[in-house]
């Protein structure tokens, strides 16, 4: 089967979580807007279709939201068993990363994602602060305990690296205070194992969910 | 199969989209933190277990997030297809609704969730005309799209009841001014069905998600 992935093709986003799992499995897919004319036929489909990108064709099925994508992905690419017990947990999981992606995202747009970032800065301060002191080691305690329960392999663990790489981009100062071993051994796992791939991605930038205003990094 | 399912129980919040379909399908279930010692149930379930409720035990599975624990419900109370393009359409549908249940959220505390209202008042009403003016529309329009594809009553229809049902009492000014003729049908015909249950069941309030600060309301 070859997979067509539909996202913005100039920021790593909520595409880089099902990007990272075609990676991983040597998928065969187009990153169909980063092609030639791509985007028009992601606007096509966008008419009368799924709320936002990214969004997976698979065949005849039309697939969005990052979760459910990866939902359907993680069975076929081996990145998840194939028992609904075991499918349901990581879904559930990439829920709670879903959520955490937000409150990350939030934190530079606390108002509104259609307002310019210079447009809400005393909030974004204040938002960001909460999420450095309250939420993000919540966050991380929690998925440090979710590494130590999950002995097999999977999309989480993909999206668990990525999320330690948009927050080390945001909020480096930070996330130097934080030690969490699980979660580090698996981000130097898939940075080993996604080396050449990672070498060519579209870099975290100022446009994407994860950015680095270091004056809301502590 | 008789369910357990485990929210706060003082307000509707997420737990009641779980709720609705427990009760639409007259499955047999226990509200357990609104039981006789239920609370303490419910933390010792917590400790090591899912990040927060709801979450919801079947037989030896403990499933958390709304739309995971409707997912897995679905095709089991009747409320969903049983074919997996058909799961993953809801599926996908449902997470969009939980993106905009945050939003909604986030009106009344776009700061951080674990501070008071009264504590970001000013940019509560920042975000509150952001979401009024560009979002909430948005979700309405998209939605109203949905319910004229979708032709089998589902969870989804529930979850859209819920959300008008959240809106009406947070934003009365607001809504009054939007007509989406399908979601309002579809509001109708759940209240019909579930009035009953709707008579007896947590009343919206100002601990919950939906709330109403008529200052957030234009």
């Amino acid at each position: 089967m070859r997979y067509e992935l539909y996202y913005w093709p100039s920021i790593q986003g909520r595409g880089e979580f099902v990007r990272l799992a075609l990676e991983y499995a040597e998928a065969d897919y187009a990153d169909v807007a980063r092609t030639r004319a791509g985007m028009a036929r992601m606007e096509r489909l966008m008419y009368d279709g799924p709320f936002a990108p990214p969004f997976l064709k698979a065949g005849k099925l039309l697939i969005a939201q990052t979760a459910n994508i990866l939902h359907y992905l993680g069975p076929r690419l081996g990145l998840a068993p194939k028992d609904e017990a075991g499918r349901l947990r990581l879904l559930q999981h990439q829920f709670t990363i879903a959520d955490w992606l937000v409150e990350a995202h939030d934190t530079h747009h606390p108002i509104g994602g259609g307002l310019y970032y210079e447009d809400q800065k005393p909030e974004a301060k204040r938002r960001a602060t909460d999420f450095r002191k309250s939420r993000l080691p919540l966050f991380l305690d929690y998925f440090e305990k979710v590494l130590a329960r999950e002995k097999r392999f999977s999309y989480v663990n993909l999206s668990l690296f990525q999320m330690m790489e948009g927050l080390d981009y945001a909020f480096p100062r930070t996330m130097k205070a934080h030690s969490h071993k699980k979660l580090r051994a698996n981000q130097s796992r898939v940075a080993d194992r996604l080396g050449l791939y990672l070498k060519k991605r579209i870099p975290f930038n100022q446009q994407g969910i994860f950015r680095h205003y270091p004056e809301l990094d502590r």
